[in-house]
């Protein structure tokens, strides 16, 4: 409530008077001759209604605006620079391809770049809120001059900057130092070009004919990825494929779906059978459901207390499978599960796979971000084992939503499974080498270039720009746990240092400390986490997630992968927590 | 190759010495005092090299740099001007959350912004090539200081910058005029704007706790588009969810998985069998094979010669699929073909589907867009029987991609279907009415945020903008169809005027004008299509898909969804289809 108000933030869609805009323009005093352009432009302060709108119909009567100094700019590369445009009287219809639309395109493009720079320089400022919350029915019935509702004719692209800047004023700020929530998280400015940029191609991955270099980029970095995950000169298969947390989409194309189920249907096939830990994430029996594999033919197998699969369950399992008669064919390791951020003893797990010729999937969506570390690499060892990977970079990398690959071992796989050969696409008699043409091996047809923003990324941390992120972020981690293990007013829901950044505890308010275990207790604990939350979110001071897991209530689940977090956004979660929890 | 190379564009990532920018900034003659706001900066160019390290490391010692007036900038809400910034000694690790890192920050996103901005001005420009082709070892070889390979080690921001404008240098210009290669097309600059702030925000459809605006919007939105469609009162439900084309996740969820498929599986249901046209869309054969209901289980249905559906041949395979005793479910009937744009009669499919009792749904990922135009509806008549819809707005609507919809009719089906009640992201327990978290509907657990840019496009345009929009495409397309049908060297490949946007035709070289029938004539034809693209894609001219259909041999398919297209530009086609396959 008390941010700046920003100049065309006060106007309401139509009735109060435009607002002042806080107008500037360059002066030309020169010109870089060596590039052969020459800049100019005035300072300029012109707010009055009947100039503006003088200024705005003159774009429509394609001429130049009268109060602009002419400017000669044969350089194809010119930069325009940002003049006081009046955007109340401008349209969609105005802007490129309009004739003389280049001209309020271009001013229109800088207000937005305004708009989003001041977002982003405030989203690392401390003193900025995490999120301005509001209520559904709150944001539905409208706040100041921000509507929701679609109509029949267009808005001014004055309303439409007012839009821009009230999304995100009602937002909620995943880059913020003090975003916790989520296991994505952060805003790296390296990715958010890529993304801008990914934007302003707008092409799709389903040809070399029409994304020719995100193709060859998402092809080099996923071989990057096979060699980190230690198969043989990183040679397999892979992609990127759109989907949060362990991802269905790239679920669905690690199952092995050749043959016979892919011609027949499952109803052809054996009653198959799944197995996932209890704790791994709900989108691996999502996906059972959806593909005809059926719930209950997933089956969930027991963990330690620490979360991780005991290898003798699954064997005990499979074998109580076989007797009924059924086909086990598919195991899933966590590698990183999304509460405990458990890893799975993946190199027992695989020996069993072998033993008895099971599919071997690991979803490290959250955890394979651990592979850039020489430090922690060592959690997945036995991935090099695996059928098929899943590693989320969006997570623990850092890299903006979404960027998920799906890796596998045997090249050619995702082409058999998948492959329905499109004439209109996949063109077998083009001029180049169609084997880049990748889009077939995909379960949807078209894919969004999630590529670019990770390559960029890449290419600007280096490999080990990644490493120190990853170091970084479990180190902190490790300072929380340190700081809360033996803390007045904390539980840990399981013992000892947990293996990724995922902290979960209780906290226990003053009132609470005394009172026996039992079920009172229990239920007056389940409550603390959500009333704590609801504040933080009233407040918003920091967000952290919380969930019951089993038969233990409600806990937060602390983790890091924003590359911004400090200590002391780490003493400031927990300093909140108590002054909010103090009196539950 | 003729292009202008920008300052930094000749920069080779290490050893050539560091070329020149094109400096400039503003100079500072006064200040908006009503804004309490003081503009400064002055005009310079300064290129050594010594001078640029020093101003880089004076980012790094945490000092203003030097040859930067000092800059009183109180006001929250200051913008960046652009200074000349030296970024090869910058790195990613320089940027914000580093300390001192917002200057260099907002000046690197600065740089990229402009980058971009002149990206989408040359995009609307004739003059330029729709693509500067080069093979994939071409590119794979490195070209001029773009190198695709990732190292250890990380890169300058200024080799950063040189690969986001090599990046777009060597992709191609889908929003170009000339670019008609599929069905997405355009760039448009309000969707744009959309897709920057929406990479901005980085968030996730997940839950209203993150994306509150984001999800109200969504269900806005969709409201909207089933009131479009014509089910009562817009009721029923929907999601956004990524996947071009027909959309294999929205046709995940389209399928009535509930019950004892979705628990048990599919190897206890009885033989499920799906109908589509011949001339649907592959991914209706993908999603069939992917969700385990086997690719056999997919019946074909066949076409009149515009590539309609052909109502009684449906029936027939209905009761012939019940007489073998196998279970007839879904049909999928199609509101614009990929290839022919035509349209199924849905109210005769409609008819057959309730007297046997199977799911209806219309597949108007092309075609849905009609239903914005007033003229063009009707083609659509019938579609508010349909259980479910898909519709792509990023096809004929001009919406950055990827925006996919998927409608329903029955409220609840989608959480029916796919909901698994994650307990660590859906708490029950919390403080707003959760029926606004809709991450639990979608297939895949999180989702990109694709709803912006539709929305804000929606606001900016109105539905009448949408309208015009289809209308106009639809008038070129006619004035294409009305220039080739008769034309001397062109057949079409089905008669009369195109329902959709979809002209598809051969161009006949005068060599085989005089040709007989048969199959050498066919042979010779085959291969037109495929020279003449690939001499339009070494010249980069424009870019149009040709495919093959059932015994047709390939055939230009032309379609039109930009609306930077003129009638000038498809006279540009017609007379380089003939400049180019004139010999052949």
């Amino acid at each position: 409530a008390a941010s700046a108000s920003p100049p065309f933030h006060a106007a309401s869609p139509s009735s109060s008077p435009t607002p002042a805009y806080d107008a500037w323009c360059g002066v030309a005093h020169g010109c870089t001759r060596k590039l052969g352009m020459k800049i100019c432009g005035f300072l300029q302060k012109n707010n009055s209604l009947d100039e503006k709108n003088r200024i705005a119909s003159s774009f429509r009567d394609r001429q130049t605006p009268k109060n602009q100094l002419s400017c000669e700019n044969s350089d194809r590369e010119a930069r325009y620079r940002r003049t006081e445009t009046d955007f109340s009287n401008l349209f969609a219809r105005d802007l490129l391809p309009a004739k003389n639309g280049e001209e309020p395109t271009m001013q229109f493009l800088l207000e937005v770049m305004d708009i989003l720079t001041n977002y982003v320089r405030k989203t690392f400022d401390r003193s900025t809120k995490v999120l301005d919350f509001h209520h559904p029915h709150q944001l539905l019935e409208g706040m100041e001059g921000f509507n929701l509702e679609l109509s029949d004719q267009p808005e001014s692209l004055e309303q439409i900057l007012v839009d821009c800047r009230d999304t995100l004023k009602y937002g909620v700020r995943t880059g913020h130092p003090r975003f916790f929530n989520q296991l994505s998280s952060g805003l790296d400015i390296i990715g958010l070009a890529g993304e801008w940029l990914t934007s302003t191609a707008n092409t799709n991955m389903f040809t070399y004919e029409i994304a020719p270099v995100f193709v060859l980029m998402e092809q080099l970095t996923l071989k990057k990825m096979r060699e980190m995950i230690g198969w043989p000169n990183g040679e397999g298969d892979g992609l990127f494929s759109p989907g949060e947390c362990p991802t269905i989409p790239s679920k669905l194309i690690s199952f092995p779906l050749t043959g016979g189920v892919k011609t027949k249907g499952m109803s052809a096939a054996p009653r198959l059978v799944l197995f996932t830990s209890e704790h791994s994430h709900y989108s691996i029996t999502k996906a059972g459901a959806a593909l005809g594999f059926g719930k209950e033919n997933v089956i969930l197998l027991s963990t330690d207390e620490r979360g991780r699969v005991i290898p003798a369950d699954l064997e005990a399992k499979i074998i109580s499978v076989k007797q009924k008669g059924y086909h086990p064919l598919f195991v899933n390791a966590t590698a990183g599960t999304t509460v405990y951020g458990a890893f799975d003893p993946i190199n027992e797990i695989a020996d069993i796979c072998e033993k008895y010729n099971l599919w071997l999937h690991v979803d490290g969506a959250w955890g394979g971000g651990l592979l850039m570390s020489r430090q922690h690499r060592h959690k997945l060892n036995g991935v090099e084992r695996a059928n098929s990977v899943t590693w989320n970079p969006h997570k623990m990398m850092g890299v903006p939503l979404q960027c998920s690959a799906i890796l596998v071992r045997e090249k050619g796989i995702l082409q058999g499974c998948n492959s329905m050969c499109a004439g209109y696409l996949f063109q077998p008699d083009k001029q180049y080498d169609v084997t880049y043409d990748t889009g077939d091996k995909a379960i949807q047809c078209g894919r969004h270039v999630d590529i670019f923003k990770f390559w960029l990324m890449w290419k600007a941390k280096g490999t080990t720009g990644f490493e120190e992120h990853i170091d970084r972020c479990l180190e902190l981690s490790e300072y929380l746990y340190n700081k809360i293990k033996d803390r007045e007013g904390y539980e840990m829901v399981f013992e000892g240092q947990p293996q990724h950044t995922n902290v979960c505890f209780w906290y226990i308010p003053p009132g609470l400390r005394d009172m026996p275990p039992g079920d009172e207790r229990r239920e007056r604990l389940h409550k603390v986490a959500p009333k704590i939350k609801a504040m933080m979110m009233e407040s918003g001071t920091t967000m952290v997630g919380y969930q019951p897991q089993g038969n233990k209530v409600n806990f937060f689940r602390m983790v890091v992968s924003n590359h911004a977090v400090t200590r002391s956004d780490i003493d400031f979660l927990i300093d909140e927590i108590e002054r909010l929890g103090n009196d539950l």
